[in-house]
């Protein structure tokens, strides 16, 4: 495990988080975008009205983002939704952890009551584990729902996790 | 029934449609939409960009609108969304079951091979009686993620059905 300084994402950060984006977005294996999104609409996505981003840095180095925002307005602002991405060279040293960590604090003291995925794709095994262990169910499966470049129609999945401590276990 | 005329909706149908979403929106216990939206922002809403939007007629008078938009992009784009609104003139004369079948059979001839609805609060039980009926399965259950303004905090339901009629009943 290294040092991971999680901090707010500013302007100067964009063409780093770009890079992570683009890698992603283009494989086309666990993001519902255009894999051939321009720079300018992906960074318009991801820093899109409402949404709070943060990086993750290791040894000064932009290694991951993500972002926080409300799912839904009116009676569904309670719940929040997070998107994460990470670089490559993050792999092994706990960035995606450390970011999901900070996500479910961050969203609990800002009032949120849960934290919903809404569109997983099913074959996302390694972050699908990491969201089980952290205390998320599979909510929903859209069967059939995602084209993947490689393995045709898969399932997606909503996830969902109440993050109220005081009615734990059971959600809300 | 009356006859119900379904057609594009066009500019001129906004002061039409606005007093139908005026009275679902500021009820607050159908959508996750600010109860306190302003006419311009629920026009931009519903007639959003990649929203084709239809409107019913019932004697020359707008009593429905449907929109219908791919629910997410690349992998996810074969998956169409809609949202339908009635106005309370509308009950009982069928729009909200003509509605639903003009826009099956839209999305299905538009090569969608699925239609999803997001975020159904349980307690529109009419709503989700006759999607059960149209063949919509509820695909997922969010545990207390809408704030009811009576009813208080109550589930929401992702709902979803196959539009491929060469697979029936299994779906895509």
């Amino acid at each position: 495990m290294s040092d991971i300084t999680m901090r707010a994402a500013t302007a100067a950060d964009h063409a780093a988080v770009w890079e992570i984006l683009r890698r992603v977005f283009r494989a086309g294996e666990t993001y519902a975008i255009d894999p051939g999104i321009s720079q300018g609409d992906a960074l318009a996505y991801w820093f899109g009205p409402g949404r709070e981003v943060r990086v993750a840095e290791v040894d000064g180095r932009v290694l991951g983002s993500y972002y926080i925002r409300p799912n839904a307005e009116g009676g569904g602002a309670h719940v929040c939704n997070c998107g994460f991405v990470t670089a490559e060279a993050a792999q092994g040293k706990g960035v995606a952890r450390a970011m999901l960590a900070e996500a479910l604090d961050r969203a609990a003291r800002s009032g949120y009551l849960a934290m919903q995925f809404n569109f997983v794709i099913s074959t996302n095994t390694r972050a699908i584990r990491l969201w089980e262990m952290a205390g998320f169910a599979v909510a929903g499966r859209l069967p059939g729902a995602y084209l993947h470049p490689t393995l045709g129609y898969v399932d997606a999945l909503v996830m969902y996790r109440s993050l109220r401590t005081d009615l734990a276990p059971q959600p809300l």
